[in-house]
């Protein structure tokens, strides 16, 4: 950790809580589906890729505590924190709403994700680029499924088109903030640690515009944008997601299993 | 409290429990309705109402906790206690559901309180005869809207009617535990604090059914009935109502206005 006294920890920690935020905020919103999907392939597939993130919440939170250097632990940092606290995207807390809009938030997401890991795996902290290669695989995956679905329903009845045409509409506005520079991307992109979130738009309109195109959705191209998340303003939604997550860790402190 | 001697302390507690943690739960449920009702109207009635039955919960409660003799206050029986520990009945706890299904619950419990209510008037207790003729005035005024607006929603339009009709349905199984009689009731009603709820059970038919019939809605008549809420055996909803009611002294405990 010796390259760590030259660049700013603070904002490493705040990079780092930014990532693993949105991974568990969309793993705990995917899980809410557990029992409750359409079909037995899509509730074991959803309830795989709520996994996936809250594993990958765990290791960039794991390694957030360690470069915040104050002696927490990943189960505090997601256990512990109130909404304002919270650095995840307003995208990753939208209520799941029904099937269509689940699963259209998953691929909007997935698209970025996607996109952030790959440029991950070149950052200039070997734990960065070790998570992003091993959280890369998985979220290539969840991304070919999404899109796969996204086509499927958007080009499918009129109902299910209709239905996900409703859901990028209602999500567009949240997608904005993926790609907006602030002083901690800033700081990162200047160590090398990650790139700025403006790279990335590039990268996600053409898989966004190919995959919508086939799927015969229009991009909505709605200019006014949603922002916050990122800074810890949230939606209403995000404390109802903490009461229900950090239940068990506020009623019964320091329990394990 | 010198007569406490001669009875059952611990019974008594959780009677206690029983008729402050109905007016604690079915208070924070009519609490969600708040800024989402479908009329102006509607919303400061329920809000109204939400609001006497948590200050009626706030004197049970607070009996309860002196009763229980522990040193706990009514809030810490509120915002401490997980859901096991609860003893409303399962009614109480029924999701919402449409402005319908929520007026129906209200009747159904309303009718059942202001009988309750009525019989404590004569407790043996005098602190709970006094909490009672407070509360009372308050309930009949619930029955009486909710009476009303039962009456006005089935003999409706045809789309009122069918959804009062599947509101009384999906509810009637839930109304038979208000009478169910255990060893708690007994010891109530024999050191004359409070009537047996079987015995209220005519009482409450007669309201009910003079309503349903105004209200052209068929008394569904189902025999069997849920039951476990008063013993602390409930639904999955109540775990989410708590998380929801208690999120703030869990994760600021002992935090004060």
């Amino acid at each position: 950790m010796a390259e760590l006294a030259s660049i700013d920890r603070t904002a490493f920690a705040e990079w780092l809580l930014r990532v693993g935020d949105n991974a568990l905020i969309l793993g705990h919103r995917v899980s809410e589906w557990c029992g409750h999907a359409p079909a037995l392939e899509e509730d074991i597939a959803l309830a795989n890729t709520a996994l996936d993130l809250i594993g990958q919440c765990q290791l960039w939170l794991g390694l957030a505590a360690e470069v915040e250097g104050k002696g927490q632990t990943a189960d505090q940092l997601a256990y512990l924190r109130d909404a304002g606290a919270f650095r995840n995207l307003l995208l990753v807390e939208r209520p799941n709403g029904d099937f269509g809009v689940t699963l259209m938030r998953q691929f909007l997401f997935d698209a970025f994700h996607a996109e952030l890991l790959r440029a991950l795996e070149k950052s200039s902290d070997p734990r960065v680029a070790e998570i992003a290669a091993k959280a890369g695989k998985e979220v290539a995956y969840h991304l070919e499924r999404s899109a796969d679905l996204v086509i499927r329903l958007g080009d499918g009845s009129a109902e299910s088109h209709s239905r996900m045409e409703k859901a990028l509409k209602s999500l567009w506005a949240y997608t904005g903030e993926m790609f907006l520079d602030d002083a901690t991307d800033a700081a990162m992109a200047e160590a090398g640690i990650a790139p700025l979130p403006s790279s990335l738009k590039a990268g996600w309109d053409e898989t966004v515009n190919a995959v919508l195109a086939e799927a015969t959705l229009e991009n909505p191209g709605q200019a006014w944008q949603h922002k916050g998340g990122k800074q810890g303003i949230h939606s209403e939604h995000l404390g109802f997601i903490l009461a229900e997550m950090q239940f068990l860790q506020r009623a019964y402190p320091n329990a394990v299993w």
